[in-house]
C-alpha cells in the first residue's frame, strides 16, 4: 500500500449482528448511511440496500487480509468507508484481519481515522434464544482449523472442560472440513459425559432460524453447519421443559 | 408465587447495552415501547424515560431472585414486563436468575409468554472501543466471588492461561471485596509474565469512559473498580501505537 493519506477519509469496522434488522445497533445503522463505499464478504454486503453514492465491494470468503488492505486504501484516498462483519466485527471477524493490515502497512498509515463498532454476537444471540447457557464463566473457541493446528484446538477443549467452562463454538463444521466436528464431539464426550447438554442454533433471526437441544451422548456431527453457532453447557447447565420448546440456563452459583 | 395465569402477559428479558442509547438494539427498543413494567436494578430502570402507562420497579443490588420473581408474577398478572439489564442480559445479568425462579415456580408458569433478547455486552463494547482482543478465542470469567467460591475463580484463571485464551472479567473489584482482584493479578503474572497485556475499559460508551492499556508488569489493582472490564491478552496479542492510542489486537492465526 502506498500514497498520502487523504485527512477527509475514515474506516468503521462494524458488525450487522446475526440477520435481522432489528438487531443492527442505531450506531451502525448511522455510519451505514453516511458511507460512500461498504467492504466485505459478499453476504455480509447483500445486506446493506444499494442506494446512489454508495459503492458495495464484495468480495469471496478467506479473502480477508486483502480485503483490509482494500478497506485501508479507498479510506487514505478520502472516502467514507464501513467494513461489514455478520455478528460482532470482533469475534472471528474482520477487526483482527484490518489490524494485522494495519500493522503492516507501516507508521503512515496510522494516522487514519479509524473506530470499530460493536455487534450482536452470533454466540449472544444464540444464547438469548436458548435461555441463557452463558449465565456463569463461559468460553468461545473458533472449531476452524484454517488458522490453526486442530492440536491447539483439542488443547483448547480439554482445558475448558477441565475449567468447567460453558463453551461456545463457532465454525463448527464446513464442507471441505467434515471430520473435525466429529472428533471435537468425540473428546467432549470423554471430557464431560454423555449426558452434558448441546445446543445447535443455526441462523438465528433469519427465516432458516433451527434450534435443536440434546445431550452429547444423542449429538451427531451433522447437527451443524458453517451457520450453526453450537453451545455445550457446563456440568450446571439445566433445561426447563416448557410447552414452547425448551430453555437451557447456567444458574449464577457454582460450588 | 401464585394465581391463576393471565394469557395477555408477556415477559421480555432485554439488554439496553453499555450505555450509549446508540448502542441499544430496535427490537429493545421496540419492546419497551409496549411494555406496561420496566423491573430491574436501580441505575438501569432509570435509563428507561418514563412515560404515562408504564410503571417502572427498581430495585436494589444482590435482590436478583426476588426481582425475577416480581417479573413472572407480574407477567401472570397480565403485565407487558420488560425485565433490563446492563449489556447483554445473558452475560452475568438477569437471564439466569429469570430461569432459575422459572424453574423454582412449577410447572403451571411454564407457559408464560417469555423471550430475551440480546443486547451489545460490556465485553464487546469494550473489545471494540480496544481494537479487536478477542479476534482468536477467549473466555469471560466473572471475578466476583459472591456466588462461587475464589478457588474456583483461581482454578479458572490458570486453566485459562495454560489454554492460552484471551481473557474478558467482569466484576473485578468492590469496595466489599478488594483484595480478590490483587490476587487475581498476581496468578496472572505468575502464569503468562509481565510482559502480557492487560486493559481497563471503564464506563463504555458512557461519558465516564477512560481506557488503559499497560501490562501485567504495570498493572495496579486500583486501575479497576465495578464498572471496569478488564481484558488480558493470549500470547499473541499485540498493541500497535497511534496518534490517537494504542490499539489491541489479537491475529487470527495461532501456531
Amino acid at each position: 500500500m502506498a500514497g498520502d493519506i487523504n485527512k477527509n477519509g475514515w474506516l468503521r469496522i462494524v458488525g450487522l449482528g446475526p440477520g435481522a434488522d432489528a438487531l443492527i445497533t442505531p450506531e451502525v445503522s448511522a455510519v451505514l448511511s453516511a458511507a460512500t463505499d461498504v467492504v466485505g464478504y459478499v453476504p455480509y454486503v447483500d445486506r446493506v440496500a444499494p442506494r446512489p453514492g454508495l459503492v458495495r465491494h464484495g468480495s469471496d470468503n478467506r479473502e480477508e487480509i486483502r480485503r483490509a488492505e482494500q478497506a485501508l486504501q479507498l479510506t487514505a484516498d478520502g472516502c467514507r468507508v464501513v467494513v461489514v462483519s455478520s455478528g460482532d466485527p470482533g469475534v472471528f471477524a474482520m477487526a483482527a484481519a484490518l489490524f494485522e493490515a494495519l500493522e503492516k502497512a507501516g507508521p503512515e498509515w496510522r494516522s487514519l481515522d479509524i473506530q470499530v463498532l460493536p455487534g450482536i454476537s452470533a454466540m449472544l444471540a444464540a444464547s438469548a434464544r436458548l435461555g441463557a447457557p452463558l449465565g456463569h464463566d463461559f468460553c468461545c473457541i473458533n472449531l476452524s482449523d484454517n488458522l490453526k493446528p486442530w492440536g491447539v484446538i483439542e488443547r483448547r477443549l480439554r482445558l475448558a472442560a477441565e475449567a468447567d467452562f460453558a463453551m461456545a463454538f463457532y465454525n463448527p463444521r464446513s464442507r471441505a472440513r467434515p471430520e473435525g466436528f466429529a472428533r471435537a464431539l468425540e473428546l467432549l464426550r470423554q471430557a464431560c459425559g454423555p449426558q452434558r447438554l448441546i445446543a445447535f442454533a443455526r441462523a438465528v433471526s433469519t427465516p432458516e432460524e433451527s434450534i435443536l437441544v440434546t445431550t452429547l451422548g444423542e449429538a451427531e456431527p451433522e447437527m451443524a453447519d458453517m451457520r450453526t453457532l453450537v453451545m455445550v453447557g457446563s456440568s450446571q447447565t439445566r433445561r426447563i421443559e416448557c410447552p414452547a420448546g425448551p430453555w437451557v440456563y447456567t444458574p449464577r452459583s457454582a460450588s
